[in-house]
């Protein structure tokens, strides 16, 4: 047996950071030579980061992109570094170069463009089909690219053909929940598939509304996960892998479509260490702990990558906005982090009191700003015009809020952080320019359920490490209310938060049609109420600021539908 | 020879009104018959509207486009009838079906799925590889839907080749500037290609962004244009087309993998008549009226299939909002519109007095709404806060506007139109929840300069006619000015339009980047401020709501970029 001691490094890239990218890559080369690993993979499109769409068709763009690969091959020695990079040949190219003794030893370009919920691949690159397989040491060694691992019958399957023992898989596969199960399982398919070792490498870090969760492994032909990296955190896993040496250098049969080029780096054989170093298996995070992973770093990420240093948000009392400003304390530190009470008329006591507790609690800047005169001001300039009362006079208050808290954004250079969840999302149940507002909406793809036991997880946590509670108890304990009128509860306008997300789960995710979901035990009427209101709410998300994809479908890249659409399934 | 006669249907469809949809197309067979035509077509997607996005995979939606060809084929009689839908055999189709007494004769499946600008079919359609030759009385005539037309050696190709001498191609095809003279160099290069007659036959309406323009046409094999409908208007377009007799009825070879499908439907040849109908050719619109046309439909269809019977927009006495006016005018009618004047500390004195002057002009509903004690309310909220100033309370004014307009909106019923340019929108030169707040936003896609243009054109036709001009002169004439500081003119922040609107054109529409730009001409240091704007100004962007699109690359569906991008081509 020949073995191998290979680096997966996750990192955290930045799209369009071609300089800070190449910089994160290098340092990984240092540190993984100073591992003494043989073979060191970084992510899918780590120079450019991912995904970065239309920047495709920047011909400057495009050019940085391959122009910043030879220097970073020209500082590689005997580490064999595969890099993701935007190649163009015959069309732009989502690629991994193979770089080894200071040039660029082969390319690969991914075969399967993925073009389905977030994706658009197919709208950007042309695919590849050549695998190509380096000799290391005496050890085969294919290079393939994220969608490709996912196709049964597809590049592993032939590098393993051709005699491939290692398989390197470079990801940028965004976060959902419960999905590091299916990846896991997915790898060990594969490599089974394959009779190769899969090596998988994900970045992580947020960008815009997707995150990256690391997550990287390794999994042998028999599905034993010999090393797991940490979720949404730096790392460089190393690893040492016995491995079958090559016996045979054949010409190669293509076969579906898929050829293969072999590529001799060298042929010296190592004998396995007396000491191998372990990669180590990460234990999985529970069901909570990565939606709040997930959602923080996205936050930090997204204030960082856009230049802030700081936040503000609105403090209601309730649960959103507390759960908001919990995550923005965990990813940014309290000092960034500016919460405004903004009581009116119909604010109960404990709406401010709940606040102002909170922050409290977290150590966070707090002030008040009761908006009864400006809203006094709005109703006298339009008493000419006849004035306003009902649902215009409720949107005001929240519009008031929007704007004061834009203003405070504009002096000081915070970025709002908005406060909406996805049910709210769904059915419209929030004001445009109001509640809405703001630059980066942490919770927009947490349903409401789900923020109440994101709340209690996070105090649980808290309890256990002997920390305060970063929630007061009474906003998680009392019924969420809008507050925009007398008295007030959400269930006056919609169905309880557990029937309404348990419907749009299943009409959102599954996207079930109404027959589907009464046949599948959910109350007609209460369906058909749910339908419309998520039907006529489009425009409202289309106006919505970006915020973390945590599940299977968010609104936004995953769900597309026109604003214009009479289809009314719940009426037929 | 033989002959047949054709008719072209231009129909408004409304996406997911399946029910409405099939009533226009029983109008248009009825409609058909009456003129005695022996093959109608309709567009694209006749049934569902067009495109109807992720509501492809809603299995309710899917059954009920299938659902509605039979009773439409039920319907038919003597008359072939090719019309577009959702249809689903191994996975979605983008279908066409052709119906001849009372059933389905045969179905067609888009084979080319264009994935690029505003499309993205690859997302949802399964492509077909078999074109349907169908024989009516005696002549050979195909079927294709749009992207099929685009492509050398395709279906239409196919076609020909087999003995075809009518291809008729239904479309969904959006209207930008230009487009109509590339359709008709188009539909005659492949009627050359096919030695086939073309009959393209294109919907017109609104739906969100896309604008589509009607523009059918019958063109012969020799490029001789027969028959071309009118833009942006309903239309039934019947023409009698000399036509030679199928020779033979080969079993076809499958050539590039497309297959041919015979059906015979009716074999007689009938004798041309003594009195052909013709379609007549319209006119091509001039540059400018065909952009107006596009805009004025597009805002009278999104108002009216989103359930609106009214609008409301701020005006300013500036060049923006008047044109935005205009365009609300002749789409709606004066009585649907309504107009605020909203003057702060900063308004002009003629910025009242010009947006009286265009409302009284125009009959619009006009009310004056000062807002300087809004204004006042709000600092004097946020004294305690540390107080507002600069760029801050800049904004304030703005979101103090929008606020009301929404407020209006909300309490009248009205939809907001938001005034903001394709200029303003590229460089940011807007307030976030402030100018930019609104349902629709009808001149988004259009560069200030060509907003000028507009506006003197649509003076100048009404001069031609004897009617009132609707633009005030001095409102064409005075310097842009956002008003927002005392003495404030848009060319403190910006470069002159003509220069901004040029680089812009070659930032944003051909995608050159910082060396590309300084090649073409463009001034350097002018070059990197634009395009340091216009990189980060993309998060306004995400939030600006919908408008049509009249260029090759508007914001929206054409221009995909990410927010979180540190390519700084200017930097480098």
């Amino acid at each position: 047996m020949a073995w191998l001691r290979i680096a997966l490094a996750q990192l955290d890239l930045t799209v369009g950071d071609i300089d800070g990218n190449v910089a994160l890559a290098q340092d990984a080369v240092r540190r993984a030579e100073a591992a003494g690993a043989h073979v060191l993979a970084l992510p899918e499109m780590t120079l450019t980061g991912y995904p970065v769409e239309d920047l495709v068709y920047r011909r400057t763009f495009a050019a940085a992109s391959r122009a910043a690969i030879d220097p970073l091959a020209r500082n590689t020695g005997e580490l064999i570094v595969v890099a993701g990079y935007l190649d163009h040949d015959g069309g732009p190219r989502n690629g991994a170069a193979v770089l080894h003794r200071g040039a660029v030893r082969a390319r690969y370009y991914k075969h399967f463009l993925p073009n389905y919920g977030v994706f658009d691949e197919q709208r950007y690159f042309k695919p590849g089909t050549t695998v190509p397989i380096v000799r290391v040491h005496g050890v085969d060694v294919a290079i393939t690219i994220c969608e490709d691992l996912w196709q049964d019958g597809g590049p592993v399957a032939a590098a393993g053909r051709s005699g491939a023992v290692l398989v390197l898989v470079i990801n940028g596969s965004p976060f959902e929940q419960a999905k590091s199960d299916y990846r896991r399982d997915l790898v060990a398919r594969r490599a089974a598939e394959g009779g190769a070792t899969v090596a998988y490498v994900n970045m992580f870090g947020g960008q815009d509304e997707l995150v990256f969760d690391g997550d990287s492994m390794v999994i042998d032909p028999a599905g034993r996960l010999l090393a797991r990296g940490p979720r949404f955190e730096e790392a460089l896993i190393v690893h040492d892998l016995e491995l079958s040496p090559a016996t045979r250098h054949d010409r190669d049969e293509a076969h579906r479509g898929i050829t293969v080029e072999r590529i001799l780096l060298s042929t010296d054989e190592l004998d396995f260490p007396a000491q191998p170093v372990s990669g180590g298996v990460v234990e999985p995070l529970a069901p909570a702990a990565e939606v709040w992973d997930a959602v923080v770093l996205a936050t930090r990420d997204y204030v960082a990558k856009n230049g802030f240093e700081s936040v503000v948000l609105g403090l209601s009392g309730g649960i959103d906005s507390a759960v908001v400003a919990t995550i923005a304390r965990d990813a940014l530190g309290a000092d960034a982090v500016h919460v405004v009470a903004m009581p009116s008329a119909y604010s109960s006591g404990h709406s401010v009191t709940d606040a102002e507790d909170l922050a409290r609690r977290q150590c966070l800047h707090y002030s008040l700003v009761p908006i009864g005169e400006v809203v006094d001001a709005f109703h006298l300039a339009l008493k000419e015009s006849g004035g306003i009362d009902g649902l215009a006079a409720e949107n005001l208050q929240a519009r008031v809020r929007g704007t004061l808290l834009m203003t405070l954004s504009n002096e000081h250079g915070h970025l709002v952080l908005t406060t909406g969840n996805k049910s709210e999302l769904a059915t419209g149940f929030s004001t445009l320019y109001g509640d809405s507002a703001g630059g980066f909406a942490p919770i927009k793809d947490v349903p409401k359920t789900l923020v109440f036991e994101l709340a209690r997880w996070r105090n649980e946590r808290a309890r256990m490490r002997g920390e305060t509670e970063p929630i007061p108890l009474n906003t998680i304990t009392k019924p969420p209310s809008a507050e925009l009128a007398p008295d007030q509860v959400d269930e006056d306008r919609l169905p309880p938060y557990d029937v309404l997300d348990a419907i749009l789960d299943d009409y959102v995710e599954r996207d079930l049609g109404r027959e589907d979901l009464v046949a599948a035990g959910h109350d007609a009427a209460t369906v058909e109420k749910v339908i419309k209101l998520v039907d006529t709410a489009e425009f409202k998300r289309r106006q919505y600021p970006p915020g973390p994809k945590i599940s299977p479908k968010n609104f936004g890249r995953d769900r597309r539908l026109p604003i214009t659409n009479r289809f009314r399934d719940a009426a037929r």
